[in-house]
């Protein structure tokens, strides 16, 4: 699973601290940086694959690898409501390795950089031990309208896109040796890239959901100076998710605290609401209000109209 | 070592011809892809330096693995005559690996990036079994000016900066446990940043030397459809390789297809070569003539007056 643990996080602000902090308007610290242009601003973003921390063969054909891997990109890239134009792909291979599977991750990639008219500009092969994919991705946005983490407002309403928990679903019943239909968002997650650039008009902040909600609200409330309040009734479930996941109580953690959903939070204000939602059915977006922005700078989930302790996750960036 | 092997040349070839060919004027094949805009174009790459195949902890303290990671992408920014901008840094760490390495090689890295200005604007940690440290570096030139690989032209001299081999000799004396002044060539390469910048008003194409001379000499004469005569005698060595390499076959076959030199070769039409050479004096950039572009689609190397076989390294590309 791809949860950062608190000592990532430390560790990435003290690698930063290291540099001159750069000109562009963003650099670490949201989901893509965005390169100034003079009509388009560049969002760039790189993000890896490793074998046996985000991915095994049992449970992944190569051409799932070879999908996921610019998928998480691309879901970095919705984030910032940013058009997808082109990516680098860094292959590190075991000797072992045959052609066969690198063509055939090659195959799932080609086929969903194909979908969002993305080209392959550039990459590098090199041996390792372990089987890993880096891929840089870069999309452009108008000019200063890429939709950041930090631009949500006191008031803003919270939306959630899809359903939450399927993948972490699909890693607990694979640990149970079962079958089940939440695998595809765990082997083949869909980026929600033409809702970031449908958000851009109606939003003020949004970001991927990677890490779990709850770690990744936490996120953008740090950003935004702000607090949350979200209602975990209003989550978005599967009807899989809801029946498998053994009790409501853990339906609820996976949905805010699993990771891997690859779903956008987009906080928008209240006056544009109805026209974004109106925006998304036409679009035939799925997207769920799930709670509001607090002047408050605390995340406060309440489930039958009581407030409750933050799940793992969120505390570690408390 | 980072020479390429035949399979992965052919490995490539085959990975990117699943995708869609990118629009931008130049996609994978050369040192960056170059991508379009309105008065700048912007130069990407992507290189990384895995422990174990690039580097060990025993000859690479952590400040030098991160040095490395950047120069040898630099190296490719240098190549095509770009400025360098900002870059994106990917981290797989062993679990076990604490937080000074980390900051030793962010230490390493953010010197060279300052000395080119260059900003880090993003990138992302992972946990794995091997170290190993991704970049993704951007620079801008001057639209349409870049230098490729394909520009050459018959008659083009062919000019190589610094020294060749001393990268190479540094591993053989590790192995043969001896100290040696070279290890700074293997450890520390300088990318020759200022030279490929000096060299676009000059040159028609240039190419970094990190599979070696002979290797990459082939790589620029495939992408010109054209060929190439090199004197062997005239290949800047060290007076350390000289000394040191056993015997002088062995210090030209160094300098020929030891690799990792992170040198430029650079062809000048001969009507501009001798303003090319007054540009490097005035710079304080060490470059030497050694050879020739040539109609006939082959690489000949001489020594003594006399035609010598293509050493290691460049028959895998005939």
């Amino acid at each position: 699973v791809r949860a950062i643990e608190p000592r990532e996080f430390s560790l990435i602000r003290r690698f930063v601290a290291v540099f001159d902090p750069p000109a562009p308007p963003r650099g670490p610290g949201d989901d893509c940086a965005v390169l100034p242009g003079s009509r388009w601003d560049t969002c760039v973003t790189v993000d890896a694959l490793v074998e046996g921390v985000h991915f095994t063969r049992r449970h992944f054909r190569f051409e799932d690898i070879g999908h996921k891997a610019l998928a998480v990109n691309l879901s970095d890239l919705a984030a910032m409501g940013a058009r997808p134009r082109w990516f680098l792909c860094a292959l590190a291979i075991p000797k072992q390795l045959g052609t066969g599977p690198v063509m055939a991750m090659a195959r799932g990639m080609s086929a969903l950089a194909r979908k969002h008219r993305m080209a392959l500009v550039g990459g590098n092969v090199s041996k390792a031990a372990q089987l890993s994919i880096t891929i840089t991705a870069a999309g452009t946005v108008r000019r200063g309208r890429a939709l950041t983490r930090q631009g949500a407002r006191s008031g803003d309403r919270l939306f959630v896109s899809g359903t939450l928990g399927d993948a972490r679903l699909a890693l607990s019943l694979w640990r149970r040796g079962q079958r089940t239909t939440a695998a595809a968002r765990q082997v083949r997650p869909t980026p929600r890239v033409e809702l970031g650039q449908l958000s851009i008009p109606y939003a003020r902040a949004a970001i991927d959901l990677s890490d779990g909600l709850a770690q990744d609200l936490a996120q953008m409330c740090r950003a935004s100076r702000l607090g949350a309040q979200v209602d975990i009734e209003r989550l978005p479930v599967s009807a899989e998710l809801r029946r498998r996941a053994g009790s409501a109580r853990r339906a609820a953690k996976w949905a805010l605290a699993g990771g891997e959903d690859y779903e956008l939070l987009i906080a928008v204000p209240p006056n544009r609401c109805a026209a974004f939602e109106r925006a998304c059915a036409r679009s035939g977006e799925q997207v769920r209000e799930v709670g509001v922005i607090t002047r408050t700078p605390s995340v406060v989930f309440s489930f039958g109209g009581h407030a409750i302790p933050a799940p793992l996750g969120y505390d570690h960036l408390a």
